[in-house]
């Protein structure tokens, strides 16, 4: 089972499951790493939580998300901090690789795309120091341009180094996310300048399909379902000396109606056939 | 009425008006200019065509579309050169000021990104030297990211322009489409760059709306119906040299079941309202 060894189920992959549940399965997996999102690790709080994860030998590939940082007031600015502050604590509680940002839309009726964007950077430099006090690496993520009105402005790789190159690389780095990325016609060139930094923080895996679900929001598919070719971002990102976890990250109704154990047996299955190098011997396992 | 003086009706935004109803209502409207399409083009013929645009006393500020130059095979690829020989033709003999290009998504099957875009790039080059012949410029559209898999693998203006540049200007521009760009964090700088090179063929306007409706190619809405700030975008092409047409082209279900006279009446408002640079007395004209 070798193979797994860099494979990381993130949490929203399987969301009926609660944090227990899903620490569970992946130990039945035989999934080594695990991404955490923040609301499922409030239900049971940290303590438990890094409890379960230490007795189940988990690595915690990333804690999800800080970030939402574009709104405007101070009263909302202040908010923002101040979740982004609790999420760098949970992050250092349960050991997370990292926190993986996601920055935030546009406000409600602004068009001001700029404005949204120097309040997405000036709340990073923020939280940047808060970071670096608990030892917690903040992931920039940049996301598919479908979400910049709505979920991210920060919506290039490119734009996303220009960040995190003004801050020490061990606290500020980014997600190469392979459906937030894989049009970006600057992909290979911004993965190399990610890779000579030490700046990839995160790798993440899930399919752009078409027709894309009416939901926008839960429109990813799993591996080999869609149009990316994983095996050359896997190159890509293996070029740039990246050698963490790899994270399933998968919002689809579909992939959540079904039974989770399910999940987590096609996902292994598809990793190996679409995502790592060379085919295995995983198949005739996992079938 | 000079307000209007630059206002353009791309034929894609009165879908059910045939060119000859499309041509009658632009005069009822007093716009000046008109986007033709192929297919109502086709209906007619280029010569009936180019009878009523004249008479009509309308330019034609671009001809949709060319392109489609990513599949694979000898007969495909023969198939797609002709096709854009036809609509090369078809832009001369109506005097369109370009030819939008779509470039055309992955083939069916296929996630080899790089390779359709090498695809794309060889078949402009081949179509460069017919356009020159007959006096038409390409105008090369990158498109939303929505749109690479199945649509356009041109991406960015970045990219557009990288490609752009390798011919003479007046033979390659590129479109500068609010809907599809207005994400880009380098649409400053690669707007400044088109118009150094006096690159932009085309403005086009129309809006980013959420949520996004189901059938994402009619998910672009009337000015200010979404997230763009087009005045903002006005000013980048004007600072960069742009005087020419700005052509309006909404892909939606609920404006293709309007009056087309309606809708150009709400156009024109919305373009005086959020596309201009300043209020005009239009609104009590218009309302």
């Amino acid at each position: 089972m070798t193979d797994l060894a860099r494979l990381s189920l993130n949490q929203k992959t399987t969301n009926s499951w609660s944090l227990p549940e899903a620490i569970a399965g992946c130990v039945r997996a035989g999934i080594e790493s695990i991404g955490v999102w923040r609301e499922p690790l409030a239900e049971i709080g940290v303590d438990r939580a890094r409890g379960l994860i230490e007795d189940a030998g988990l690595r915690v590939s990333s804690l999800c998300r800080g970030g939402f940082l574009t709104g405007t007031g101070e009263s909302e600015r202040a908010a923002a901090i101040a979740s982004n502050v609790n999420a760098i604590l949970e992050a250092a509680a349960i050991g997370a690789d990292c926190l993986v940002m996601v920055v935030g839309g546009l406000p409600e009726g602004s068009r001001d795309l700029p404005g949204a964007r120097d309040r997405m950077r000036s709340g990073i430099a923020a939280l940047v120091p808060v970071a670096a006090d608990y030892g917690v690496r903040l992931a920039l993520e940049p996301m598919h341009p479908i979400f910049t009105a709505d979920r991210g402005v920060l919506a290039t790789l490119g734009e996303a180094l220009d960040i995190a190159e003004n801050f020490p690389a061990e606290q500020v780095g980014v997600v190469v996310d392979s459906f937030h990325v894989w049009w970006d016609p600057q992909l290979e060139a911004q993965v190399a300048r990610a890779g000579a930094g030490n700046r990839i923080a995160s790798f993440q895996v899930c399919d752009w399909i078409t027709p894309l679900p009416a939901d926008t929001l839960l429109s990813r598919g799993m591996m080999g379902d869609g149009h990316i070719d994983f095996r050359n971002h896997f190159d890509l990102v293996t070029a740039a000396g990246y050698t963490g976890d790899i994270e399933v990250e998968i919002f689809n109704a579909d992939v959540w109606a079904s039974d989770p154990d399910d999940v987590l047996a096609t996902m292994k299955q598809r990793y190996a056939e679409c995502v790592l190098p060379t085919a295995t011997t995983l198949f005739a396992d996992a079938g």
